[in-house]
């Protein structure tokens, strides 16, 4: 089909590019060896990851895992991995999510150093990153040379789509998912022809044998561990949305499935005015990005959004859509569909007949903020009384500090946070994103 | 107790009354044979009621049952039940709930003629009526002397806490209720003393053997037909309310139980003040009240106050509370928490995987009313459209006549309806009942 020939010809590495990695993985490992041998250190470099199994687009990051021997203490691998890293490599940044590595550059290369255990069988992990080398092992193995290309276009798909990348912050497919995929599927043709037709609960297996009942919406047996999900991190919304995306490419491929046009912000006027036309009340939180990996923002944004949300709800008030956004700042938005409620509100106690009835009664007879009652409706008590928060600005000014929103947000939010409301969000740095959100239109739609 | 006695000395029937009563009875009977004579008809006229149980307050309806026999045609009952009453009474009504009945005066006396089968069994009843001779002898039979006075004390307490009798307009206790309920306790006092400890599903009963199962909140089950339930026109409110009335009587007797104070309607100024300071949004249909008899007008308000909440909550609107007035005009009141809307509302598809998506798709694609998306959340379709009533007023008028309000209420909307909103609903003939509504005490606390 030409317009997958066509992305080939873009994302495929040009014969230079390969040996330019080629060179600077020999080097690589060299140096590692060398700095290992000067700490008086026993260690293995190897590749993994996708420039190992040859389903790398240009520019990738090349993945060199250290191979410590088991006897290592924890402390030691993670001390001296990094050592290694910040030794081989130039402008290093040390990474640190759930494992220590260090990503920085080679030439002109992006190159993580990884330390690892040494062990025998991926049952037997140690660490987060030990399963890794047999993942790659496994599909070199496996893969045969013509689902290479494969592999790079069901990624450059899932990219153009916004769903490739299996971290906090896109919730997508990884790129061992996209070669599993491709194994069982053989290629990306076949893959689409399938996906379009996929339901909740879709199992692919490698391997014969029990596992584990799996509660995600996408099942993927890892054959190297079959305790584990591939696909756990993608989340419903993305799994739908891949789905959707086949079936639409299915009927109609076009190229910019896999190189989506650029999103033009709408005019600031026309913004506002989408805003007043829908008639909801969009409120934003913005505050100061805090310092930390993207996997740790990202999962406290949502940890963010969820207890806002929480917190809305438990105060009836009421929103129909929400995102975030991060550059410098970080910005929460809600749009509500119930914004701001009367003055007094019903509250309902236990049954006429429930032991706890006279307490009820007693508090809520002397309470200042009775309106009127107690009554009785149906079988129950209710009284009516004063609303603590009239509108759900008022309700996060005075609770957004007693959330847990993680800890590097929460830490961010007591340094000083503003509201803005309605079409005082609009501002034109953050006009893409208000452009998607008020269109909601998919990627490849623009 | 004192407040009792002074209480029994208001609503005992003096004996002048009741010889009188005795006259009109006796006289009343000889005019239904002397009728029935001339009519050809062999019938025989039966006391029952409260006045053959010697339960009755003062000024009590006299019940006067004409039983004919089970050979008579269910027409020629009708009929002639008809005929007979309206011969001996003065000022007649027809009344027909159920049965047919004849409803009028003999001397100042108010009397009821009804007819009905003469059957052997209550469980052979014919018509709706005819199980009442065999709770008449019932009670006659098992009611101590003392006890008369007992059931008369029980009435008042309900008439005067506003929960005596069966109709729709009440949900109440039944006289042949009040009079089983003090056969079972003994008396008053162990009625309220017993009472105040009731939980939903008390079950009363006073022959051996098995009954069916019953799902209301009081089960008294009939010595006469163990498949009834006495109670089963008592509201869950009206028993919680019961409840709660007879706590508070037996922590502190008061006479206001049995004869509340007169609700002194607040001024107007304070009406509007009150409704204001709510916040809520008051929303009041009016139509002329449609001739009928109570029972089924209240049935049918009932059912209208639950069609119109039913549509109101389909459309998102929330109310917090509701009630209905008559007089020559009926009010339906609701008070709401949500009474306008945005003009976008967010309108839920199918999972993206189920076989309707695509209709759904094409559906809201080309629709007119579409705002943005279609889009994924989670796992499912999502529009944003516009929304057909931006509250609850449009809403209302644009659907109360296609709405099932009871036949009587949907010809008298026909005719025509107003609505008012907020404190335009305030006027001094409606004074009374919005100084209920606003202050929702009970009646004892007036």
């Amino acid at each position: 089909m030409d317009i997958e020939r066509e992305v080939l010809l873009k994302i495929e590495p040009k014969e230079d590019e390969n040996k330019h990695i080629l060179k600077v993985i020999e080097n690589v490992k060299v140096e590692i060896q060398r700095v290992a041998e000067s700490l008086g250190l026993s260690v293995e470099p190897i590749l993994v990851g996708s420039v190992a199994k040859d389903t790398h687009l240009t520019d990738p990051d090349i993945d060199i895992f250290v191979m410590f021997p088991p006897t290592t203490k924890r402390q030691d691998l993670e001390l001296y991995g990094l050592k290694i890293g910040n030794a081989v490599l130039k402008k290093c940044e040390k990474k640190y999510a759930e494992h220590p590595y260090v990503y920085g550059y080679y030439d002109d290369l992006k190159v993580e150093i990884v330390p690892c255990y040494k062990i025998e069988d991926p049952l037997q992990k140690m660490s987060a990153v030990d399963r890794t080398p047999f993942h790659t092992n496994y599909i070199i193995k496996n893969q045969k040379p013509e689902q290479k290309n494969q592999v790079r276009l069901l990624k450059q798909f899932l990219k153009g789509i916004g769903i490739y990348g299996a971290e906090a912050e896109i919730e997508g497919f990884s790129g061992y998912l996209c070669e599993l995929l491709v194994l069982n599927y053989g290629d990306f043709k076949n893959i689409v022809a399938h996906a379009k037709d996929w339901k909740k609960g879709v199992v692919i297996t490698f391997v014969n044998g029990d596992f584990r009942e799996f509660n995600e919406t996408l099942i993927v047996v890892d054959p190297v561990d079959p305790e584990r999900n591939v696909a756990s991190a993608l989340s419903e919304e993305n799994f739908a949305t891949f789905i959707h995306a086949c079936r639409e490419y299915y009927a109609k491929p076009r190229f910019e499935f896999f190189f989506p046009n650029d999103i033009t912000p709408e005019p600031i006027k026309i913004l506002k005015n989408k805003i007043e036309r829908r008639g909801t009340t969009l409120l934003c939180i913005i505050f100061d990005t805090p310092q930390t990996l993207p996997d740790i923002l990202h999962s406290q944004l949502r940890k963010s959004m969820r207890a806002i949300a929480n917190l809305c709800e438990k105060y009836d008030f009421k929103f129909i859509g929400s995102d975030y956004f991060v550059n410098t700042e970080v910005m929460l938005l809600f749009e509500f569909e119930v914004y701001s409620l009367p003055q007094t509100k019903v509250h309902k106690g236990p049954p006429v007949w429930h032991p706890n009835a006279s307490d009820f009664l007693q508090k809520w007879t002397c309470s200042s903020k009775l309106v009127s009652g107690p009554y009785i409706k149906n079988g129950s008590w209710y009284v009516d009384i004063e609303r603590d928060f009239k509108n759900a600005r008022e309700l996060i000014e005075a609770k957004l500090g007693t959330l847990s929103l993680g800890r590097h947000i929460n830490g961010s939010v007591k340094k000083g946070y503003r509201i803005l409301k309605g079409i005082k969000i609009v501002e034109e740095r953050y006009a893409g994103w208000l452009t998607m959100f008020l269109n909601k239109k998919f990627r490849w739609e623009y």
